[in-house]
């Protein structure tokens, strides 16, 4: 696929969609795994991140390599416009696996976020500038002899999702799913009329409408 | 009790009083496992809830059942004016059992929030139209073939106390009480008085009194 | 140590360092365990905390002691300008060990500010009076009773670090360290020198160089 | 399927394989999720059940029902030979699912062992009788006024898997597997196959070659 | 009362009844959270503990007392014939609270076992003196340094429960029960009626009855 | 060292020592926190386990490799007469790490034993061959795509404690402790006197004496 034509999707779901719409399509499609679980949080809560998934696996080590870093930046430099950065690391509780400078790095790359299963460090500079990061929670220390990076561009399972390469990840305060390629398109398509479709119970549910008349009348909840 | 009685004291309630002098209250008439565990989360740190309790109990299933939403659907518009809806739900971490639509209904039918004892979504949503939530966490997924309401005012479990349909729910930022039916009057009372005395310790010690005599002077801590 | 070379010198450390960097310098010094664990946050989220610790120490009770807050009153009344308190609980579920009282006295001796491993109470109003109070979670219920305090200025163990009476407990949104008086003065050094390269680096990363290159050229990550 | 098939089936099963084997088997299928986690526990270390799935469904209640045991009698009485009674409870820690007269009603309607996702109670005579039970845990309490049956036959899940009715349930010490109906027949003959391929391997890693010979070998491990 | 008649009634006890049947007795009388929690487990299983309430109260620390022992001597000093040690320890994973020379001490001065809320060490010494200890686990670690006793005969938490020196505790191998002294005598009478009633009815279920009909023969289950 | 002195000293150790005696010793000479978690457990009680420690490192993995095996396989061929396995695996509750064939190569090799911070299975093979395994728990999942061996003979974390290859790992039913090779040699010597001291004091208080005259008397409790 194009990176115009996916920045220009991404930019109308990041508008117009929200998660939880896009959770049910996905339910209505057989997909009921796609949702990340309820750990993984934005640092900040107006943070929506949508974008194909450039995945990354580390892992908890107990001494200090002789470079730690290289697969790490590796990982990152690699990252393209519209990729969302996934990395699944085992869940340290010890170490932070991203921050500040590689916040800046991955979007000066053109990133539009970075999803983590796992603590990160620097959330008042990455709120600053408005870069959408989802975490586990937050911890100053450096991954330095604490964590590894040992592949990127590999399935990974992050939030007890599997994601592959290349999959949409869409994030709001609700939470993160993860759309699967062959679907994604029909996915999509449905949640925009969708939305429509909770528009107009909203506003009868507004003036008064019992939720069982509402229900029957457009099979929304 | 007539609604607008409730409704007038569940204002003065919400203005005047805060949770943790409720709770100190309810220690001294001997009711001392009152509050909720700290899990349960009011949504946005300014939501307070004060109403009586609409119980509502439901649990986890593994198959979409024919009529997934009838008896949720039957829970959500019984709601009265003054209410508050209080869903036990075992805690799944799987699904998301309320949300912007039943958060519009609810109000809609006059009720002054709601607590649930599991995960929620659409919480911009609710943080705009500020009905106050409190629930254990967000969750983009929709409870159809997940979770399943089986009764509502039953006595339930919410937060580690048994609450009772028509006790008093009241939570802040600090946590939730549950003022049992018996000593609802007596309980509110006294934390008027106890209000009142906390305002003038809280004045000695700005002061640069010792807690040691403000202690001795007010015995309020 | 002089307490107004304290004042001055933790002054500046709140304005022009955060704790992330001097994480990574205690690293570099050989000190890779002086981080706390992720669970202790700030109550809102631009709190910063920085100064020397007056370590507490309590533990849970279940009937009502002859006076419950003898320990505590003076535990209290006992800190002195530039102290932070830091109060090790073992982490009960159900009391919450400091609130709006406390944190006004706390506040009138000079201390600047509070770390508990445990939940407080009165969030709103430490917020509105600003005083930076870290700590596990929110809990309505007072300690009398449940909590109570054993010992203070001794070491203890908060967050999962070892704190002994005057060592700097410096926390910001990303967590806490705890800087041992043997290399607080090195610590701080190196600490400004290197977010003086972080800028460099920033700025670089900024205008599109890849990671390789910028850590290449200043050693930083 | 007949009965007496099945349990000729069984029999064979319980003697001549063994569950790490099958799940190994699974796994070379495709089905790689089929084995419950590790917290369902075997009552004595000797116990070996196989048999097909006859699902329960249970959950918390917080006041005593006017009848609270008709539907799980219901559930019991139904059993039939060759069934395992696969109870998934919500893993409530107040009660106990399952005791010694469930188990001696669930033996005299010939079913061969029960697979419990939470605890159980009158573990000595349920070893005394030899009846495979695996459970969470032990604790004294009855369910009445604490849990609930609401359905038996349906889809459950049972230590992270979804158990459908009919599906065979395999357990020993090293835990339990689930074998879908469409793959038993080829799982059960590639087990088979596998374990005369494990004895010879093990005949020759005894007797000193290396792991990587043997594996070479054999393809085994 | 007597220690006579207490040893008389205890060794009646553990001969005759068992603790699920006294458990179902205390519901029965209106008293439904005496069990302890399932993580206490016996440390081998034939281990059958019942005795008076002797409770002591400890406490984690982080620094070598002056005399770290002399509290905790005086407690196991200070056991009765027919006691049995009930030790609230705020659940450290870090120490062991009680081992082999304290179990040869309590044994000596006549206590029944030992409940501890906690870890222990020395198990297979423990095991070969048939010493009936209850813990949430092993730890070869010493408590010096690390726990402290801070009370002895006071009412503690022990497994949830609340234990008031002198309650009976009775355990086996599916958990334990505090047995009030209010109505011990009451509980233990209806306890005896019971087990016959469950002889009868499990007579009736070995020879093929339903459940259904021998429920409603005898009401037990 | 020589591996014939490891040999007849390891054999002194598993006859004549057990790890609460080491554990007291070590915390004497100022090592603190050599003790495993209590979440390691022998798979059989009687299990000894003292050799030195022959480090493995294995992370989790999403997607089958290409030779999922073969660094697992030259973990294990390596290993040498004396050797305990000592195996990191960042605690996945997935898979199995350990099992039947490898225990029997690693028998053949000479080792002595494996720890495993992490699931195994094939626990009745393991315990008829008398080769002494401890682990975190039992899973029937083999590790083929689920986990993967990323290095051997690197200092890791096991159990909590940092264990550097050719450290003496002693275990038994109470736990792990990890012996520095520093201090061995002083820690077996003392270990030896304290348990002479322990039979002294045990007989004393066999025949009646007061925990507090035979602390008094030798010291040890």
């Amino acid at each position: 696929m194009s990176s115009e034509r996916d920045r220009d999707l991404f930019e109308f779901m990041q508008r117009e969609l929200y998660v939880s719409v896009v959770s049910d399509i996905l339910d209505s499609l057989g997909y009921r795994e796609q949702a990340m679980d309820a750990t993984i949080r934005p640092l900040y809560k107006e943070a929506i991140v949508v974008g194909r998934a450039h995945t990354v696996l580390s892992t908890d080590v107990y001494e200090m390599p002789s470079d730690p870093y290289t697969a790490e930046i590796a990982a990152i430099d690699s990252l393209k416009p519209t990729d969302v950065l996934d990395a699944s690391t085992n869940r340290p509780t010890r170490t932070g696996f991203f921050g500040d400078l590689l916040s800046t790095t991955s979007r000066a790359r053109g990133a539009r976020g970075a999803v983590i299963d796992g603590h990160v460090r620097d959330a008042r500079r990455i709120e600053q500038m408005q870069f959408p990061v989802f975490a586990t929670g937050l911890r100053p220390i450096d991954s330095a002899g604490r964590g590894l990076v040992i592949a990127h561009g590999t399935p990974v399972n992050c939030g007890g999702v599997i994601v592959h390469p290349g999959d949409i990840i869409f994030g709001d305060i609700d939470g993160l799913v993860v759309i699967p390629q062959a679907v994604e398109k029909e996915a999509i398509e449905r949640a925009k009329v969708k939305v429509a479709g909770e528009n107009q119970a909203r506003n009868d549910l507004e003036r008064g409408d019992l939720l069982r008349e509402v229900y029957d009348r457009y099979g929304v909840l």
